[in-house]
């Protein structure tokens, strides 16, 4: 079998031609998971992996068995219909996949003949969340986006004393997680405007996006056993695009004293693609505070080079509306921005998290928080955007908008480039705002 | 089948004798679920019923073919590993099981030969979580809680503004919840005393309780359907007693802006018995806001008298000392409360968790919050009875206690009694503190 290392050699083709184009997100060095069957039937969901425009069937790959020696557990695991069982298994177990998926479609691969049955066009495809999300939790992980946030509700003082020392948390619920494609309808709730005396229960009129990376835990700690910072990305099987979608009016007015919760719990959209922490292996940034800032305290301080880094992924969002879908327009980008711009990084999530002893489960998610990067036009909520609703985003059709209206469609991209390295990318993360209930 | 009115009749009696002393939690007025083995075996774990000091194994029931008609498929459910199925099945089912138990179990029944032989001793069993808890939501219920730790925190203005309008709650950790008998190490956390420059990373000096009750879902509704408030009850499966441990030191550094995280999320323990809604509905009392209090919204308002209603359940917690477990001299009260002081119903806390389409799943589990009656001595957590660790309490056999000390049991206990009905108990919720990990 290659070495991890080969399986990122930007000049390894596939045997499966789409995946040596240069411009596709699924090229031989990427290799993401997801659960997936052909659309609309009622075929058995089942992992897959992603090859140019391709899907390696993995339920029909294990029943081939094309997948053998220390890769055949992982493969069969892979073939099941949530992905929870792989990621339990481990960092090395998903290696062992890794190198014998990136062996099998190579170029010449002795295993073209075997793996060629098992192909499903994407085009055919649709997609279900690749795993039982036990847990969901939250994170805060740009200083940009908590400073812009707090400028708005306190002017003086936008970033409280704790920022620069926690990696702010708070747990978010699980059963309205959705992938791509969601269409959800604009939830309804208690609503208190300052001036108002009383609140009244309305449709949101301030729906809004968050652009986030959703990380999904791989291996578990037993409860009472935190994971240690250099232990920290064993424990991460990959990454996805991640939208939290909030209610700004249903916010402010219920999230004292404990948090939000109904203006965020209607409804989070993620992408079908696990993107594996290996894959993105060629894309590490050098990652420190900033030098008047508070140092990590040593638990969240990493002595490797690595995995305390950051990762270099660029991010945008893009609205299609109502109009420009029907003028054929095509959507219409709204920011962009890079991970590597956020003040606590994935490892430094999982290690805090599990500080006091809390269990991470294999399937269970934790978001980056809303990645809003240095600038105004890195911003990744509309709150943001519209500084708090004052000032409403132009779009090239004409249309403006200040908050989400019913019919937008957000479409959240993220990829990886950079000189001698094959490009990585996540696929889509999309969903679509319809009308409330009753009106 | 007896109708469920039949069910409460407090004369009926069962072949069980234990059912039958008055002293009993768990008389045939009741009836509650739990998820059993034999203690020590490598049985399979399945759903019981407790009756007297016994419990009726529902695989073995179901083996036997015990429970017929409409009965027969919420029987087969609860022989399950875990609950949720019969959960799910809704209110009806669970009514159809609970009339054929009661008739099953009472005193003459025909089916008496074909159950004794599915009687396993409650003091040869041990239990396990009743449900896989997809989402753990707390509430805040309790006015005087509210107010208790506002006062702390902000004598001038200790309750805020839209406490009286929203039943306030927030997403907890799933995955750390225990089952009664739970021993968990002291978190470790991130503490920063309010002189302190920085923070620093040591075990809680802070530890504490919150006695409340857990309400496990049971019919789901759909992502976007909320439940209106008269059928709020009917996705109501049954209460549990609910230890939600909490870190009193590492909450107030990190719970800014998003709420409480790490100091919760280490261990929280339920208790096995299920109590079902069925079951409780002898001790209904009348519910209202006071007068000069804001009425609840249209969509928290129940026109009917009995699904917005109260439930006089009575609720003590009591601690162990390792002193006390030396000496043999049994645990000692520390608070004395009632479940009819909240000022939100387990009713209003369903209906405004999906007012925005929030779905709900069989097995979820919401947290009342921390019970405490409008007294002192009927606070439910230390923070409270120690006015924020200044007043010590006194234990009888000389022992104080700020906080919990290593090695504490705290044990919860939950009944209903009232003229003219069988008394009906929750049982018992325990969990000791440990030392922390290296010290």
């Amino acid at each position: 079998m290659p070495t991890l290392n080969e399986t990122h050699d930007p000049k390894l083709t596939s045997w499966v031609a789409s995946a040596n184009d240069g411009r596709t997100d699924f090229p031989i060095q990427n290799l993401p998971f997801a659960v997936f069957r052909r659309q609309g039937s009622q075929e058995a969901w089942r992992g897959g992996v992603a090859i140019g425009d391709q899907i390696v069937d993995m339920a029909a790959a294990a029943q081939a068995g094309v997948f053998q020696g220390d890769a055949a557990a992982p493969a069969q695991a892979a073939a099941e219909s949530t992905l929870n069982q792989l990621m339990g298994l481990g960092a090395a177990a998903a290696s062992a996949l890794r190198r014998a998926l990136s062996q099998a479609l190579r170029t010449g691969s002795a295993q073209q003949g075997a793996l060629q049955a098992c192909l499903v066009p994407q085009a055919e495809a649709e997609y279900t969340l690749p795993a039982r999300i036990g847990d969901y939790t939250d994170f805060y992980t740009s200083v940009h986006h908590a400073t812009n946030i707090g400028r708005l509700f306190r002017p003086d003082n936008p970033l409280l004393p704790n920022y620069k020392w926690v990696p702010i948390g708070y747990h978010g619920r699980a059963s309205s997680i959705g992938i791509s494609g969601q269409a959800f309808k604009r939830p309804k709730g208690q609503v208190k405007p300052p001036e108002a005396d009383t609140p009244v229960v309305k449709p949101s009129a301030r729906m809004d996006i968050e652009l986030e990376l959703g990380v999904f835990v791989g291996r578990a700690n037993a409860l009472g056993e935190p994971i240690g910072i250099e232990q920290a990305e064993s424990h991460i099987f990959g990454l996805v695009l991640f939208n939290d979608w909030s209610a700004r009016d249903i916010q402010p007015w219920e999230y004292q004293p404990l948090g939000p919760f109904l203006s965020k719990n209607f409804a989070s959209t993620i992408s079908p693609w696990i993107v594996t922490m290996e894959a993105l292996a060629p894309f590490r940034t050098p990652f420190a505070h900033p030098e008047d800032d508070p140092q990590p305290l040593p638990y969240l301080s990493s002595t490797g080079n690595s995995t305390a880094g950051g990762l270099d992924i660029e991010l945008e969002a893009l609205i299609e509306t109502a109009q420009m879908r029907a003028a054929h327009a095509g959507p219409a980008r709204i920011t962009h921005t890079n991970y590597r711009h956020a003040y606590w990084t994935a490892a430094q999530m999982v290690t805090h998290h599990t500080v006091n002893g809390c269990n991470l489960q294999p399937g269970d998610l934790l978001g980056t928080g809303t990645l809003s990067g240095p600038t105004l036009d890195q911003a990744c909520a509309l709150i943001e955007l519209t500084t708090g609703g004052k000032n409403p985003i132009q779009l090239p059709n004409g249309e403006q908008r200040t908050w989400l209206e019913d019919g937008d469609t957000v479409i959240l991209r993220g990829w990886c480039q950079r000189e001698g390295a094959a490009r990585i990318g996540f696929g889509e993360c999309t969903g679509t705002v319809l009308p409330a209930q009753g009106g």
